[in-house]
């Protein structure tokens, strides 16, 4: 113990509360139980091995989601020569600014480095595809990429570089295309919701915050506890403009030419910030157990007469919880308490603590990370009370973060109240003109909420005026300050 | 199948033979079983979905291996700021011509984009590893990695932009970072032998030949049916060089601040290249089971009376070959002998061959890939033949090419014997004084061969004098050409 006591970087928990100081607290969840780090890098950082793990856990799931409809992986080049970029107007609008360009030892055409692989891929796709034969060509890539504007890294939420996946497929008929790109959002709900616990709003996104160069984008959004919404994952109807620039067409069973309709779909990292913020408390960070490679850390008390016993039924727990990657903590020169403290730190769902009273009584005490609520639980039944637990850590984690991020979602009387709701840091629905100006207006004097998404299934009241201008209201809007 | 006789890209197999142009071969077969494709970037590639497929299994197969000696993924920024490159002196001269730059656009520092790393994750080592209790310290990542001077891209031999793994460990004492150096690279022979069939030999590299800036560096070694060596793993004891550069340092049980040593090591998709080559034939590509994530396709025969019947049975084998991926190939547009060159060229194992006969007789008819023989086996057999048919097919696969590398390797008697062997396209093993000076002059004068290892295990004979110069013999090397 005394040694430990010397290492400051192992004694110090948080030392913010998460309702004082979110941004800070955050960053030190993220730093003290090693997901991740800032780099020397200015916008840069690393995924450290505890937060791979996560990120494992994400791929894993979220490969075995678009195997079942048909989408294979691949790797695509990071370099994209200049031309290429050019090839498709809006979309190289939108992306001048983040791009991170190398210029040739010979002096010719420069390269950028990936900021999203459209253009590259469908380059490829161009020769690829020849006929109906070689329709829907479904592929999705793992890989990094580089949005060199970003400054000061937000772990996970904002870096000049990050870790995800595309997707980018291509379709006969627009009916197929946008019918995917929707089963595309709904996994990434699953990825969010049913492995991370983090409840999102599916939608559409408003004209003005589409996607450079798509007909639609669809979106996945959550809100976190400071009222700041966090876009989680987009879908994009691509229509046929990306088919147009890069001459992608295909002879179709009636022998004719045909330009096919597209969609692309990412997720990145990010899903791993937005757990550790909805979960996190001010111990530390909060895994739901599905995205826990390791779900459960087994603390033997020990005393020198008593640690045979001890470390006996810690084995044998341990050998029964081998399927949740159970491991004894077995370090001398650390006490219980200190080990508490480091595990509930990094969010391991379950600690079991096993003493020289609880083999006695032929018992060990479980305790789950997020309630902190203890059971003592027989021997034998450890394993099934183990597994029980988890499951039902998993469902209430996530209908508690549910319930608080609904609770954060409100309804505007006026412009007004929609003014003092935002500033409130609620998510405010309201109806809206669809007119550009008029969201930058709201942009402007709401010091930058905007218009996070168009929910699926929000029936606009008939004759609803827009909450800003008063003009007639095409749609219902959710508006927030968002990441 | 009219239309499919239009369609170029599909009707057209392999046009050279293996033994007449292997560069030629290799590179139709790679582009047409559609692993692999040449980027419009001077020396880039893409890896399509069906090569990914075998670098999935490679992945997932090392990362089994690894977790085992409690290596943990992570992964690290690939911007590395100039300062980074410059700490260790060697390291950055060796890889100086192979960086690509990207330029601040506020005019700082340049940034070089990974062609190795282990200079930005030791920065990150050097504040993550505090006292003895932070060792060993084992890190891997799968990334991408440029080498920007490649210009001529050689499917998955060599590109401007590959995929690899590299691990970087960090440990207390030489011993362990010597014998673990070793057991990562026993690792890569396994990826090599157990999983592709791909016969390789275990050594070290010479003085000329060693990893910019390490103490060791041991290697696989593979021998193509060309006669050229391919470099398949390198692993390296980098002494404590790096520590020193970069300011690791631990505080030991004994309380005394001390340096660590550290090793590195990497594999990259050459692998998937060096598969190809070693067990392609005239027909195309040919996948050991193991590494083949597809291993049966099930081809009916249909005529229009007997099809319910066909492709009832081909329904049942399917189900119950599941679990080796099996598909059926039910295009109505193509012929059977079409699908047939089809999978052939794409390299699946084992084809079965379902007509109406077979349905009468209750049988399939079972095609091995690699030696093209075909056995009629019972419906109720089917399970069990197709699975000893795969496990024979990998062992015999290797076996067969382990003997046809081990048919070229052969000692030489005097120089004048060395060069004529390494004329006739062999790999020589001949005694050296391991002289750099010397080790170049054999280079010259071969037009390129060089020192591929010393192989373990091979004695010097007392008195051995070097192949080339005739003075006192230090080691036992294999010399060949190389990829």
């Amino acid at each position: 113990m005394k040694e430990a006591e010397k290492d400051p970087k192992k004694t110090m928990g948080i030392t913010v509360k998460k309702n004082d100081d979110m941004p800070e607290w955050y960053s030190q969840v993220c730093l003290k139980a090693e997901l991740a780090d800032y780099a020397p890098i200015k916008g840069c950082m690393v995924l450290r091995p505890y937060g791979y793990a996560v990120w494992q856990g994400i791929m894993d799931f979220f490969n075995a989601k678009i195997k079942i409809r048909g989408v294979k992986n691949a790797y695509f080049p990071m370099f994209i020569p200049e031309s290429f970029f050019e090839k498709e107007k809006q979309h190289a609008e939108g992306f001048e600014p983040e791009v991170a360009w190398v210029q040739s030892k010979d002096g010719g055409e420069r390269f950028a480095i990936r900021p999203t692989s459209e253009t590259i891929m469908y380059d490829f796709y161009s020769r690829w595809i020849r006929s109906w034969r070689d329709l829907p060509l479904k592929i999705n890539q793992w890989c990094n990429i580089c949005r060199w504007e970003v400054q000061d890294c937000k772990l996970f939420l904002r870096s000049r570089e990050f870790l995800w996946q595309e997707g980018h497929c291509v379709y006969e008929t627009e009916d197929e295309c946008e019918k995917d790109a929707l089963n595309y959002l709904e996994d990434y709900r699953a990825v969010a919701e049913d492995l991370l616990a983090v409840p999102v709003i599916m939608g559409e996104k408003t004209d003005k915050e589409r996607f450079a160069g798509a007909k639609k984008t669809f979106t996945i959004e959550s809100l976190m506890p400071d009222g700041k919404a966090l876009q989680l994952g987009t879908s994009h109807n691509l229509g046929q403009g990306f088919a147009k620039a890069f001459g992608i067409g295909y002879v179709g069973k009636d022998k004719k030419d045909h330009l096919p309709w597209q969609n692309s779909w990412g997720i990145s990292w990010r899903m791993i910030g937005a757990m550790a913020m909805v979960h996190g408390d001010d111990r530390g960070l909060v895994i739901p157990p599905k995205a826990a490679a390791t779900k459960v850390v087994i603390v033997p008390i020990i005393f020198e007469d008593s640690k045979d016993k001890v470390m006996k039924l810690a084995g044998k727990v341990q050998e029964e919880l081998k399927h949740l990657d159970a491991f004894i903590d077995d370090r001398d020169e650390y006490n219980p308490g200190w080990k508490f403290n480091e595990w509930e730190m990094k969010g391991i769902p379950l600690r079991i603590e096993i003493g020289p009273k609880d083999v006695e009584k032929d018992q060990v005490v479980i305790v789950r990370r997020d309630t902190l609520k203890k059971e003592f639980v027989r021997s034998k039944d450890v394993k099934a009370t183990a597994e029980k637990t988890l499951e039902a850590m998993q469902k209430e984690m996530f209908a508690k973060a549910k319930k608080a991020m609904h609770e954060n979602i409100v309804d505007a009387k006026d412009y007004n109240d929609f003014l003092v709701k935002l500033k409130a840091r609620k998510m405010v629905k309201a109806a809206h003109c669809a007119d550009e100006e008029c969201e930058d207006l709201i942009k402007s004097e709401t010091q930058g909420a905007t218009a996070r998404l168009i929910p699926f299934n929000e029936k606009l009241k008939q004759g609803a005026k827009c909450i800003k201008c008063g003009k007639p209201a095409k749609y219902a809007a959710y508006f927030a300050k968002a990441y």
